[in-house]
Protein backbone atom coordinates (compact mmCIF):
# COMPACT_ATOMS: atom_id res chain seq x y z
CA UNK A 1 0.00 0.00 0.00
CA UNK A 2 1.05 3.25 -0.94
CA UNK A 3 1.94 5.89 1.96
CA UNK A 4 -0.65 8.77 2.04
CA UNK A 5 0.89 11.33 4.29
CA UNK A 6 -1.99 12.59 6.83
CA UNK A 7 -1.92 14.92 10.40
CA UNK A 8 -1.49 12.09 12.05
CA UNK A 9 1.81 10.76 10.53
CA UNK A 10 5.14 10.25 12.81
CA UNK A 11 8.08 9.18 12.53
CA UNK A 12 9.00 6.12 14.85
CA UNK A 13 12.16 4.57 16.06
CA UNK A 14 13.78 2.59 18.36
CA UNK A 15 16.83 3.10 21.09
CA UNK A 16 18.67 0.42 22.96
CA UNK A 17 19.40 0.39 26.73
CA UNK A 18 21.67 -2.47 27.47
CA UNK A 19 23.46 -2.70 30.23
CA UNK A 20 26.86 -4.54 31.66
CA UNK A 21 28.88 -4.59 34.64
CA UNK A 22 32.64 -4.75 34.51
CA UNK A 23 35.65 -3.75 36.90
CA UNK A 24 32.82 -3.23 39.67
CA UNK A 25 30.58 -0.70 38.09
CA UNK A 26 27.14 -1.01 35.99
CA UNK A 27 27.49 0.30 32.60
CA UNK A 28 25.80 1.61 29.33
CA UNK A 29 26.86 0.89 25.90
CA UNK A 30 26.22 4.11 23.93
CA UNK A 31 27.71 5.35 20.58
CA UNK A 32 29.65 8.42 19.52
CA UNK A 33 27.17 10.14 16.66
CA UNK A 34 29.28 11.35 13.23
CA UNK A 35 26.66 13.81 11.81
CA UNK A 36 27.24 17.17 12.33
CA UNK A 37 23.96 18.35 14.39
CA UNK A 38 25.21 16.08 17.08
CA UNK A 39 29.03 16.78 16.80
CA UNK A 40 30.88 14.95 20.00
CA UNK A 41 27.53 13.61 21.48
CA UNK A 42 26.74 10.48 22.47
CA UNK A 43 23.85 8.93 22.47
CA UNK A 44 21.89 5.55 22.84
CA UNK A 45 22.07 3.55 20.03
CA UNK A 46 19.04 3.82 18.66
CA UNK A 47 17.32 4.54 14.55
CA UNK A 48 14.38 4.54 13.16
CA UNK A 49 11.91 1.83 12.01
CA UNK A 50 11.24 0.90 8.82
CA UNK A 51 7.62 0.25 7.92
CA UNK A 52 7.61 -3.35 6.97
CA UNK A 53 9.38 -4.49 10.42
CA UNK A 54 8.23 -5.48 13.58
CA UNK A 55 9.10 -3.79 16.71
CA UNK A 56 11.11 -6.75 18.34
CA UNK A 57 13.14 -7.32 14.91
CA UNK A 58 13.55 -3.36 14.58
CA UNK A 59 15.42 -3.47 17.96
CA UNK A 60 18.00 -6.41 17.35
CA UNK A 61 18.15 -4.92 13.52
CA UNK A 62 19.51 -1.75 15.53
CA UNK A 63 21.52 -2.55 17.72
CA UNK A 64 23.10 -4.98 15.55
CA UNK A 65 24.00 -2.53 12.82
CA UNK A 66 25.29 0.47 15.40
CA UNK A 67 26.92 -1.96 17.60
CA UNK A 68 27.52 -5.12 16.07
CA UNK A 69 25.60 -6.85 19.24
CA UNK A 70 23.97 -9.91 18.38
CA UNK A 71 20.99 -11.90 20.20
CA UNK A 72 20.62 -9.57 23.11
CA UNK A 73 17.80 -10.42 24.66
CA UNK A 74 15.82 -7.29 24.23
CA UNK A 75 12.62 -6.17 26.41
CA UNK A 76 10.62 -3.18 25.85
CA UNK A 77 10.61 -1.00 28.42
CA UNK A 78 8.55 2.40 27.43
CA UNK A 79 7.56 4.74 24.79
CA UNK A 80 8.35 8.30 24.81
CA UNK A 81 7.07 10.79 22.57
CA UNK A 82 7.19 14.18 23.73
CA UNK A 83 6.58 16.48 20.93
CA UNK A 84 10.11 18.11 21.27
CA UNK A 85 12.37 15.03 22.01
CA UNK A 86 13.77 15.46 18.93
CA UNK A 87 15.56 18.57 17.53
CA UNK A 88 14.36 17.54 13.88
CA UNK A 89 10.58 17.15 14.22
CA UNK A 90 8.30 14.64 16.11
CA UNK A 91 9.77 11.40 16.69
CA UNK A 92 8.39 8.99 18.74
CA UNK A 93 10.66 6.23 20.29
CA UNK A 94 10.21 2.80 21.55
CA UNK A 95 13.13 1.86 24.33
CA UNK A 96 14.53 -1.79 24.56
CA UNK A 97 16.50 -2.45 27.35
CA UNK A 98 19.03 -5.42 27.81
CA UNK A 99 21.30 -6.54 30.51
CA UNK A 100 24.33 -8.82 29.25
CA UNK A 101 28.14 -9.91 29.77
CA UNK A 102 30.10 -7.52 28.48
CA UNK A 103 33.13 -9.96 27.99
CA UNK A 104 30.55 -12.05 25.36
CA UNK A 105 31.07 -9.15 22.78
CA UNK A 106 32.87 -7.17 20.33
CA UNK A 107 31.74 -3.61 19.73
CA UNK A 108 31.71 -3.04 16.01
CA UNK A 109 29.59 -0.70 14.65
CA UNK A 110 28.31 -1.28 10.97
CA UNK A 111 27.03 2.10 9.91
CA UNK A 112 28.26 5.58 9.21
CA UNK A 113 26.86 7.38 11.79
CA UNK A 114 27.97 5.38 14.38
CA UNK A 115 31.28 6.68 14.90
CA UNK A 116 32.38 4.18 17.64
CA UNK A 117 30.41 2.25 20.52
CA UNK A 118 31.52 2.50 23.97
CA UNK A 119 30.51 0.99 27.44
CA UNK A 120 30.03 4.07 29.59
CA UNK A 121 29.92 3.63 33.42
CA UNK A 122 26.58 4.61 34.52
CA UNK A 123 27.76 7.37 37.19
CA UNK A 124 30.17 9.00 34.01
CA UNK A 125 26.95 8.86 31.72
CA UNK A 126 27.60 12.75 30.16
CA UNK A 127 24.72 15.04 28.25
CA UNK A 128 23.13 12.08 25.92
CA UNK A 129 21.71 13.79 22.71
CA UNK A 130 18.05 13.99 22.32
CA UNK A 131 16.41 12.89 25.78
CA UNK A 132 18.62 9.64 25.96
CA UNK A 133 19.23 10.58 29.60
CA UNK A 134 15.65 10.57 30.58
CA UNK A 135 15.47 7.27 28.92
CA UNK A 136 18.67 5.93 30.44
CA UNK A 137 17.02 6.85 34.38
CA UNK A 138 13.98 4.94 33.07
CA UNK A 139 15.75 1.77 32.50
CA UNK A 140 17.71 2.21 35.27
CA UNK A 141 14.37 3.07 37.62
CA UNK A 142 13.07 -0.50 36.05
CA UNK A 143 16.49 -2.51 36.23
CA UNK A 144 16.77 -1.26 40.17
CA UNK A 145 12.84 -2.47 40.82
CA UNK A 146 12.95 -5.79 39.08
CA UNK A 147 16.65 -6.40 40.79
CA UNK A 148 14.36 -6.77 43.85
CA UNK A 149 12.22 -8.92 43.09
CA UNK A 150 13.83 -11.01 39.92
CA UNK A 151 17.09 -12.47 40.29
CA UNK A 152 18.13 -11.30 37.07
CA UNK A 153 21.53 -9.46 38.07
CA UNK A 154 23.13 -13.21 36.65
CA UNK A 155 22.21 -12.28 33.60
CA UNK A 156 25.13 -9.89 34.11
CA UNK A 157 28.28 -11.65 35.59
CA UNK A 158 30.38 -14.60 34.62
CA UNK A 159 29.18 -17.42 34.47
CA UNK A 160 31.13 -18.57 37.01
CA UNK A 161 30.93 -15.81 40.20
CA UNK A 162 32.02 -15.53 44.09
CA UNK A 163 29.81 -14.23 46.41
CA UNK A 164 31.69 -10.98 46.92
CA UNK A 165 31.26 -10.50 43.28
CA UNK A 166 27.33 -11.28 43.58
CA UNK A 167 27.13 -9.04 46.60
CA UNK A 168 29.33 -6.33 44.94
CA UNK A 169 26.76 -5.88 41.73
CA UNK A 170 24.04 -5.70 43.80
CA UNK A 171 25.71 -3.20 46.11
CA UNK A 172 26.76 -0.99 43.00
CA UNK A 173 23.50 -0.90 41.12
CA UNK A 174 21.15 -0.43 44.29
CA UNK A 175 23.81 1.95 45.71
CA UNK A 176 23.02 0.63 48.71
CA UNK A 177 25.05 -1.28 51.58
CA UNK A 178 24.32 -4.86 52.27
CA UNK A 179 25.44 -7.01 55.60
CA UNK A 180 27.38 -9.90 53.64
CA UNK A 181 26.17 -12.73 56.08
CA UNK A 182 22.72 -11.98 55.31
CA UNK A 183 23.40 -11.43 52.50
CA UNK A 184 24.76 -14.98 52.13
CA UNK A 185 22.43 -16.59 54.09
CA UNK A 186 19.52 -15.17 51.90
CA UNK A 187 20.75 -15.90 48.53
CA UNK A 188 21.84 -19.37 49.46
CA UNK A 189 18.50 -19.84 50.87
CA UNK A 190 16.78 -19.62 48.01
CA UNK A 191 18.40 -22.94 46.59
CA UNK A 192 19.25 -21.62 43.28
CA UNK A 193 22.74 -21.20 43.56
CA UNK A 194 24.69 -23.99 42.78
CA UNK A 195 28.55 -24.57 44.38
CA UNK A 196 31.14 -25.39 42.15
CA UNK A 197 34.01 -27.43 42.87
CA UNK A 198 36.00 -24.26 41.89
CA UNK A 199 38.00 -21.40 43.25
CA UNK A 200 38.97 -18.09 42.45
CA UNK A 201 41.98 -17.91 39.35
CA UNK A 202 44.53 -15.26 40.14
CA UNK A 203 43.14 -13.20 42.16
CA UNK A 204 45.19 -11.30 45.12
CA UNK A 205 43.13 -12.05 48.10
CA UNK A 206 41.88 -15.09 49.13
CA UNK A 207 40.66 -17.48 46.60
CA UNK A 208 36.97 -17.36 47.10
CA UNK A 209 34.25 -20.59 46.18
CA UNK A 210 32.45 -20.15 42.77
CA UNK A 211 28.96 -20.34 41.92
CA UNK A 212 26.94 -20.83 38.82
CA UNK A 213 23.10 -19.56 38.77
CA UNK A 214 20.86 -22.40 37.46
CA UNK A 215 18.16 -20.82 36.00
CA UNK A 216 16.27 -23.88 35.32
CA UNK A 217 16.16 -24.01 39.43
CA UNK A 218 14.91 -21.21 39.37
CA UNK A 219 12.17 -21.54 37.09
CA UNK A 220 10.79 -24.53 39.06
CA UNK A 221 11.06 -22.54 42.28
CA UNK A 222 9.11 -19.57 40.60
CA UNK A 223 6.33 -21.49 39.27
CA UNK A 224 6.11 -23.70 42.97
CA UNK A 225 5.37 -20.56 44.19
CA UNK A 226 9.10 -19.22 46.47
CA UNK A 227 9.13 -15.27 46.02
CA UNK A 228 12.78 -14.38 45.70
CA UNK A 229 12.85 -10.94 47.35
CA UNK A 230 16.70 -8.77 48.27
CA UNK B 1 7.27 22.44 10.55
CA UNK B 2 5.79 20.82 7.14
CA UNK B 3 5.70 17.08 7.22
CA UNK B 4 7.83 15.25 3.98
CA UNK B 5 6.81 11.97 3.77
CA UNK B 6 9.45 9.57 4.46
CA UNK B 7 9.78 5.20 4.07
CA UNK B 8 9.97 5.23 7.98
CA UNK B 9 6.24 7.27 8.63
CA UNK B 10 4.24 5.23 10.82
CA UNK B 11 0.70 6.00 11.89
CA UNK B 12 0.40 6.21 15.27
CA UNK B 13 -2.32 5.37 17.94
CA UNK B 14 -3.13 4.95 21.40
CA UNK B 15 -5.48 2.16 22.99
CA UNK B 16 -7.02 2.59 26.53
CA UNK B 17 -7.74 -0.09 28.74
CA UNK B 18 -10.11 0.63 31.36
CA UNK B 19 -10.01 -1.86 34.59
CA UNK B 20 -13.48 -1.55 36.34
CA UNK B 21 -14.79 -3.83 39.27
CA UNK B 22 -18.39 -4.75 39.67
CA UNK B 23 -20.86 -7.40 40.83
CA UNK B 24 -18.12 -9.38 41.72
CA UNK B 25 -16.45 -9.20 38.46
CA UNK B 26 -13.46 -8.01 37.00
CA UNK B 27 -14.73 -5.27 33.64
CA UNK B 28 -12.79 -3.57 30.49
CA UNK B 29 -14.52 -0.15 28.82
CA UNK B 30 -15.09 -0.89 25.16
CA UNK B 31 -16.57 0.64 22.74
CA UNK B 32 -18.56 -0.52 19.39
CA UNK B 33 -17.56 1.02 16.56
CA UNK B 34 -20.12 2.15 14.08
CA UNK B 35 -17.47 1.82 10.80
CA UNK B 36 -18.57 -0.03 8.48
CA UNK B 37 -15.42 -1.49 8.48
CA UNK B 38 -15.72 -2.93 11.60
CA UNK B 39 -19.59 -2.92 12.00
CA UNK B 40 -20.68 -4.91 15.18
CA UNK B 41 -17.29 -5.10 16.10
CA UNK B 42 -16.18 -4.22 20.02
CA UNK B 43 -13.13 -2.10 20.85
CA UNK B 44 -11.08 -0.55 23.08
CA UNK B 45 -11.61 2.97 23.35
CA UNK B 46 -8.00 4.36 21.00
CA UNK B 47 -7.83 6.51 17.77
CA UNK B 48 -4.34 8.34 16.21
CA UNK B 49 -2.14 10.57 18.05
CA UNK B 50 -1.86 14.32 16.75
CA UNK B 51 0.78 15.53 15.54
CA UNK B 52 1.34 18.66 18.61
CA UNK B 53 0.38 16.28 21.30
CA UNK B 54 2.46 14.03 23.96
CA UNK B 55 1.53 10.54 24.36
CA UNK B 56 0.05 10.67 28.37
CA UNK B 57 -2.32 14.36 26.87
CA UNK B 58 -3.13 12.29 23.79
CA UNK B 59 -4.08 9.39 26.09
CA UNK B 60 -6.39 11.43 28.27
CA UNK B 61 -7.95 12.85 25.06
CA UNK B 62 -9.16 10.09 23.74
CA UNK B 63 -10.49 8.26 26.39
CA UNK B 64 -12.51 11.41 26.72
CA UNK B 65 -13.52 11.53 23.53
CA UNK B 66 -14.29 7.82 22.85
CA UNK B 67 -15.63 7.35 26.64
CA UNK B 68 -16.70 10.97 28.45
CA UNK B 69 -13.70 9.15 31.08
CA UNK B 70 -11.93 12.29 32.73
CA UNK B 71 -8.77 12.22 34.99
CA UNK B 72 -8.20 8.63 35.07
CA UNK B 73 -4.98 8.17 36.31
CA UNK B 74 -3.52 6.33 32.90
CA UNK B 75 -0.56 4.41 32.71
CA UNK B 76 1.59 3.16 29.66
CA UNK B 77 1.48 -0.37 29.29
CA UNK B 78 3.46 -1.50 25.95
CA UNK B 79 3.29 -0.40 22.41
CA UNK B 80 2.36 -3.24 20.26
CA UNK B 81 3.81 -2.52 16.03
CA UNK B 82 3.15 -6.00 14.13
CA UNK B 83 3.15 -5.22 11.15
CA UNK B 84 -0.57 -6.19 10.31
CA UNK B 85 -2.15 -5.24 13.53
CA UNK B 86 -3.94 -2.69 11.56
CA UNK B 87 -5.94 -3.60 8.12
CA UNK B 88 -5.58 -0.02 6.63
CA UNK B 89 -1.72 0.02 7.35
CA UNK B 90 0.58 0.26 9.49
CA UNK B 91 -0.22 1.50 12.92
CA UNK B 92 1.72 1.29 15.99
CA UNK B 93 -0.04 1.77 18.74
CA UNK B 94 0.53 2.67 22.57
CA UNK B 95 -1.38 0.64 24.93
CA UNK B 96 -2.29 2.63 28.61
CA UNK B 97 -4.17 1.38 31.19
CA UNK B 98 -5.76 2.49 34.42
CA UNK B 99 -7.87 1.03 37.31
CA UNK B 100 -10.96 3.16 38.40
CA UNK B 101 -14.80 2.79 40.33
CA UNK B 102 -16.74 2.35 37.63
CA UNK B 103 -19.90 4.31 39.96
CA UNK B 104 -17.91 7.25 39.84
CA UNK B 105 -18.22 7.84 36.07
CA UNK B 106 -20.87 7.82 33.29
CA UNK B 107 -20.05 6.58 30.48
CA UNK B 108 -20.58 9.20 27.17
CA UNK B 109 -18.94 8.90 24.07
CA UNK B 110 -18.38 12.37 22.53
CA UNK B 111 -17.14 11.32 18.67
CA UNK B 112 -19.14 9.77 16.10
CA UNK B 113 -17.15 6.52 15.45
CA UNK B 114 -18.03 5.44 19.28
CA UNK B 115 -21.56 4.06 19.02
CA UNK B 116 -21.59 3.64 22.47
CA UNK B 117 -19.22 2.62 25.28
CA UNK B 118 -20.04 -0.11 27.71
CA UNK B 119 -18.63 -1.99 30.63
CA UNK B 120 -17.51 -6.20 29.60
CA UNK B 121 -16.89 -8.73 32.03
CA UNK B 122 -13.61 -9.83 31.37
CA UNK B 123 -14.81 -12.97 31.15
CA UNK B 124 -17.04 -12.55 28.32
CA UNK B 125 -14.99 -10.50 25.89
CA UNK B 126 -15.53 -11.19 22.61
CA UNK B 127 -13.82 -11.20 19.28
CA UNK B 128 -12.31 -7.74 19.46
CA UNK B 129 -11.18 -5.23 16.15
CA UNK B 130 -7.30 -5.43 15.24
CA UNK B 131 -5.26 -6.62 17.90
CA UNK B 132 -7.39 -5.20 20.95
CA UNK B 133 -7.33 -9.10 22.50
CA UNK B 134 -3.80 -8.86 22.97
CA UNK B 135 -3.73 -5.97 24.50
CA UNK B 136 -6.50 -6.88 26.71
CA UNK B 137 -4.00 -10.05 27.77
CA UNK B 138 -1.07 -8.60 28.09
CA UNK B 139 -2.93 -5.34 30.46
CA UNK B 140 -4.35 -8.23 32.17
CA UNK B 141 -0.87 -10.05 33.07
CA UNK B 142 0.45 -6.55 34.22
CA UNK B 143 -2.48 -6.38 36.23
CA UNK B 144 -2.35 -9.99 38.06
CA UNK B 145 1.12 -9.44 38.46
CA UNK B 146 0.85 -5.94 40.10
CA UNK B 147 -1.73 -6.91 42.40
CA UNK B 148 0.65 -9.46 44.08
CA UNK B 149 3.27 -6.62 45.35
CA UNK B 150 1.16 -3.50 45.23
CA UNK B 151 -2.10 -2.61 46.91
CA UNK B 152 -3.55 -1.40 43.51
CA UNK B 153 -6.87 -3.52 44.16
CA UNK B 154 -8.44 -0.73 46.12
CA UNK B 155 -8.58 1.67 43.11
CA UNK B 156 -11.17 -0.70 41.77
CA UNK B 157 -13.10 -1.08 45.21
CA UNK B 158 -15.39 1.70 46.40
CA UNK B 159 -13.85 3.88 49.43
CA UNK B 160 -15.36 1.72 51.80
CA UNK B 161 -15.50 -2.13 52.14
CA UNK B 162 -15.47 -4.95 53.69
CA UNK B 163 -12.79 -7.58 54.35
CA UNK B 164 -14.88 -9.94 51.84
CA UNK B 165 -15.27 -7.81 49.40
CA UNK B 166 -11.79 -7.29 49.32
CA UNK B 167 -10.60 -10.68 49.00
CA UNK B 168 -13.46 -11.82 46.59
CA UNK B 169 -11.92 -9.03 44.35
CA UNK B 170 -8.88 -10.74 44.94
CA UNK B 171 -10.08 -13.98 44.07
CA UNK B 172 -12.00 -12.99 41.19
CA UNK B 173 -8.97 -10.99 39.21
CA UNK B 174 -6.33 -13.92 40.38
CA UNK B 175 -8.49 -16.75 39.78
CA UNK B 176 -7.34 -18.65 43.11
CA UNK B 177 -9.22 -19.61 46.11
CA UNK B 178 -7.75 -17.31 48.90
CA UNK B 179 -7.88 -19.06 53.01
CA UNK B 180 -10.33 -16.57 54.57
CA UNK B 181 -8.76 -16.21 57.98
CA UNK B 182 -5.12 -15.84 56.45
CA UNK B 183 -6.02 -13.13 54.13
CA UNK B 184 -7.35 -11.00 56.74
CA UNK B 185 -4.71 -11.47 58.90
CA UNK B 186 -2.21 -11.02 56.04
CA UNK B 187 -3.67 -8.24 54.82
CA UNK B 188 -4.83 -6.29 58.29
CA UNK B 189 -0.88 -6.92 59.14
CA UNK B 190 0.50 -4.45 57.23
CA UNK B 191 -1.53 -1.99 59.02
CA UNK B 192 -2.73 0.44 55.85
CA UNK B 193 -6.19 -0.83 56.52
CA UNK B 194 -8.11 1.97 58.64
CA UNK B 195 -11.48 -0.23 60.30
CA UNK B 196 -14.60 2.43 60.39
CA UNK B 197 -17.06 2.45 62.38
CA UNK B 198 -19.57 1.48 60.02
CA UNK B 199 -20.98 -1.76 58.84
CA UNK B 200 -22.32 -2.48 55.47
CA UNK B 201 -26.03 -1.27 54.97
CA UNK B 202 -28.58 -3.15 52.83
CA UNK B 203 -27.07 -6.83 53.01
CA UNK B 204 -29.11 -10.13 52.89
CA UNK B 205 -26.43 -11.37 54.85
CA UNK B 206 -25.24 -10.12 58.62
CA UNK B 207 -23.67 -6.54 57.67
CA UNK B 208 -19.80 -6.78 58.10
CA UNK B 209 -17.48 -3.87 59.31
CA UNK B 210 -16.08 -1.94 56.45
CA UNK B 211 -12.45 -0.09 56.02
CA UNK B 212 -10.98 2.18 53.32
CA UNK B 213 -7.28 1.87 52.28
CA UNK B 214 -5.00 5.09 54.11
CA UNK B 215 -2.87 5.53 50.85
CA UNK B 216 -0.84 7.94 53.06
CA UNK B 217 0.29 5.45 55.46
CA UNK B 218 0.81 2.99 52.89
CA UNK B 219 3.42 5.50 50.82
CA UNK B 220 5.02 5.94 54.70
CA UNK B 221 4.94 2.29 54.96
CA UNK B 222 6.64 1.52 51.61
CA UNK B 223 9.38 3.75 52.15
CA UNK B 224 10.27 2.60 55.03
CA UNK B 225 10.69 -0.76 52.92
CA UNK B 226 7.71 -3.21 53.99
CA UNK B 227 6.99 -5.25 51.25
CA UNK B 228 3.68 -5.94 50.57
CA UNK B 229 2.99 -9.30 48.81
CA UNK B 230 -0.38 -11.26 48.57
Amino acid sequence: MKHKPTDYDNTFSIDNVIFGFDEGSLKVLLIERAEEAFIGKMALPGNLVRHDENLDLGASRILYELTGLKDAHLEQLYTFGDINRHPLGRVITVAYYSLIRIKKYKLQPKISFAKRAAWIPVAEIPQLAFDHNVIVEKALDRLRGKLRYKPIGFELLSEKFSLSQLQDLYESILLIAIDKRNFRKKILSYDFLIALNEKQKDVSHRAAKLYRFDKKRYELLDKKGINFEL
